[in-house]
Formats: C-alpha cells, sequence, structure tokens
C-alpha cells in the first residue's frame, strides 16, 4: 500500500473531518503541515495538489484528492474492510446515508461553519465577534436541530443505524461549538445532546484532538 | 419496478437536477407539482417528504430521499444499467469525479445560486437585483471557472472523459446564468465554453427545459 498523505493544518475543520476518517479506518498516513500563516496553501506546490488553494489535499500513490467529503467517501469506499464500516453496503440504506451526508453540508454546515467562525475563530485571531451575526445564526442552525432531534427520535445515528460517513462529518464543527456558547443549541435538545455525547467519544475522534494539541 | 415520484416545481434548480437524471436513465417518473406560492412545500404532508420544507422530494416505492444530490446519486447508482452511465466503476476514477461533484456543491453553487437569485429570480419576482452584489459573485464565480478553463484542457468533463453527475449538478444554475448577463463569464472562457455548449445540448436536457414550459 503506498503510503497516505493529508496536506493541511490540525485546526482545519475540513482537513480534521479527512483524519477521523483514516483513525476511524485504522490507516497508517503522513500528516504534512501546511503554514497556512505564511500563504503556503497558495503556493504553485500546493495548487498542484488543490487549485482552489484550500487545504486539506490527499494522495494514496499517484492519486491526488481534495474537498473533504470526497476524500472521506473515497477512503470509506476504498478501504471498506479496514476498521469502522462508514457506509452501507445496502444500497436503500446507503441512499438515507447520502441524504443526511447532503444534509451536513447543504443545511447544517452552512450555519455552523459561519457560527465557528464568529464563535471560535475570530476571538482566537483577535477580530470581534458580532453579536448579531451570532443570533441570526444560532436561530438558523436551531431550526437544523429542530430536524436532527425529530429525526434522532427514529433513528440511533443520523445515516442510520450506525455511526458512518454523515454523522462523522459534523464532528469537527461540532468541536468547535461545543466550546463556545452555541453549546447550549445541542444540550437544550436531548436526543441530539445524547447523539453528540456518543460521536465525539469515539476514540478515533479522541486522536485527532490530540493530534492538534501536539 | 415502483412508480418514480419527483415533488416539486419545474423551475427549481434542485428539481430540474433530479428530473434531468431521470431523463439520462430514461426512466418513467410521475412529477407531482408542489404549490410554492401557495406555501404547499411547509404543509405537513410535504413536511413528511422532506423536514426542511424545500424541493425536490423523491419517492421510489417505500423509499424516501431528498436533498437533489443524494437523490442524483441514488438514481445513477440504483438504476446503473438504464441509459447514460452517470457515475464511473473504477473507484480511482469515481473518487475523481466525487471531487468534482463536492466542487459543484461548495466552490460554484454558492456564488451561482446567489448570482441566478439575483439576475434571475429578483426581475422574475418584481424584486431589484443589487448591481453590487453580482459585481461580487461575477468575480467570484469567474474565479471558479478560471480553475475548470484548466481542468478542461486536461479533461472533456469535469468529472473525467465522459459526462456524468458531476456535469450534470450544474445544469439548472448554468441555464439562468446563461440567460443573464453573466453569460459572459462562460462565453469568455473557450473550453468552459465548449463544455456548456456540449452537456447543455444533450436530448435529456432538452427535455428537462420542455417540462418546465409545458
Ligand atoms: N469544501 C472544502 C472547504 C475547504 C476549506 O474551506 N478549507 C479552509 C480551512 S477549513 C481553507 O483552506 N481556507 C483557506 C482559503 O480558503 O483560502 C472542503 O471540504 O475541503
Ligand atoms: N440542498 C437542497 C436545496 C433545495 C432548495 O433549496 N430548494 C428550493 C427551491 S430550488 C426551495 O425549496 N426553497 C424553498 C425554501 O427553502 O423554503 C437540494 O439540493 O435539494
Amino acid at each position: 500500500m503506498a503510503v497516505l498523505k493529508v496536506h493541511g493544518s490540525p485546526i482545519s475543520t475540513a482537513v480534521m473531518r479527512v483524519v477521523a476518517a483514516l483513525y476511524e479506518k485504522g490507516l497508517e498516513f503522513e500528516f504534512v503541515t501546511i503554514d497556512m500563516k505564511a500563504g503556503q496553501h497558495k503556493s504553485e506546490a500546493f495548487l498542484a495538489l488543490n487549485p482552489f488553494g484550500q487545504v486539506p489535499a490527499f494522495e494514496d500513490g499517484d492519486l491526488k484528492l481534495f474537498e473533504s467529503r470526497a476524500i472521506t467517501q473515497y477512503i470509506a469506499h476504498e478501504y471498506a474492510s479496514n476498521g469502522t464500516q462508514l457506509i452501507c453496503p445496502d444500497s436503500k440504506k446507503m441512499a438515507i446515508m447520502s441524504v443526511w451526508i447532503e444534509v451536513e453540508a447543504h443545511q447544517y454546515d452552512p450555519h455552523a461553519g459561519k457560527l465557528g467562525y464568529e464563535l471560535f475563530y475570530k476571538p482566537m485571531f483577535g477580530q470581534t465577534t458580532d453579536p448579531a451575526a451570532v443570533e441570526d445564526l444560532e436561530a438558523k442552525l436551531g431550526k437544523v436541530l429542530d430536524v436532527y432531534e425529530a429525526r434522532l427520535t427514529q433513528s440511533k445515528y443520523l445515516g442510520g443505524d450506525c455511526f458512518g460517513l454523515a454523522d462523522l462529518h459534523h464532528l469537527p464543527t461540532l468541536h468547535y461549538l461545543l466550546g463556545s456558547s452555541a453549546k447550549k443549541l445541542f444540550d437544550s435538545r436531548p436526543h441530539v445532546s445524547a447523539w453528540v455525547a456518543d460521536i465525539t467519544a469515539r476514540p478515533a475522534w479522541a486522536k485527532v484532538i490530540a493530534m492538534q494539541k501536539s
């Protein structure tokens, strides 16, 4: 097997998504740190890996990929027999999981990502959080989480009976929001709160957080 | 085979995406019109099909799906042997197509969707287009199309050598933008322009447009 390589910064949500999938699969990989402060993600060498100049980029031998959710899907399919099964072999069950993969990308992430930016990244970079934006985003994310609460009364995980990509894709933004005042949005919904406790307690996720600190 | 059902409005980009996939596959389906002006997409009956209250919703017998890109993926996999092959059987080629499926969703659609809203839907609903927003969105979309131009010098279609889901997902927003002043963004890039001419000339796409007019 060729050495798998992830290029990125360990604090990037999109990078954490890919690393979480690799740890779930128990796959060895090389982490190539991209110095984003120095603009290395806009260098010619990096643009050859991702023409949009964003982290992560990924290599499996000759195969070069970018876009975090395309990378996790590749890992889940190509290494189906390693570690945690992150997709469903049954086509109808997989279709349902795909719905919730798309929900994360199109309903949850637009609000969660912007909220994480306001509440976590802005303070980290010495910028001022905009309280009106936070209020608006919290209201929008709350409505999405109302749908999650109903979904999670029917099924233990978002994508179905087992933990899978649909759940995993939420972990990075979730992590930042749980360390902010937006935590209340999750805590106040019992099924969402149980789901959050379950998926953030996974050993693979603990490794992602440990990697961030190292 | 159960009757396939698409619930939606024929002018919705997300609905057109699903209908395009069904026509490419040569599959028969029932179109259930949702009266969005009357708020039918927020009715209890519709929320049972899509809890986010958005069109499209889709049924294949007992299986109920929403999110346009999850539906097209299901159609492409489940009906792999019908009509046009929209995905790649080879796992590495499929991974590359997945990258460009994600690019449409995360790099192209956010700008193209908002631009289509400013230039097409706002005038249609008697609202005023914001020229500053248009300028900003055209600049952003232009940068994405610069990446497409480079990609399309290497490969005939975005996702690879053959037309597939990565290309198809662009058609609805492309259609509206080609009927607006944003057409210049596509015309001014030769490979993008040839790709646009090719994918919009597909007989299945002509059927989507015909359905809109009927
Ligand atoms: N849709 C992309 C998003 C990647 C992304 O936004 N990466 C951020 C860090 S989390 C980045 O590289 N930002 C720098 C930039 O956009 O210039 C993915 O999922 O991989
Ligand atoms: N990500 C969804 C988007 C669906 C969507 O935005 N549908 C629009 C029409 S194109 C809609 O139903 N809008 C009404 C609303 O959001 O209330 C998909 O791809 O299916």
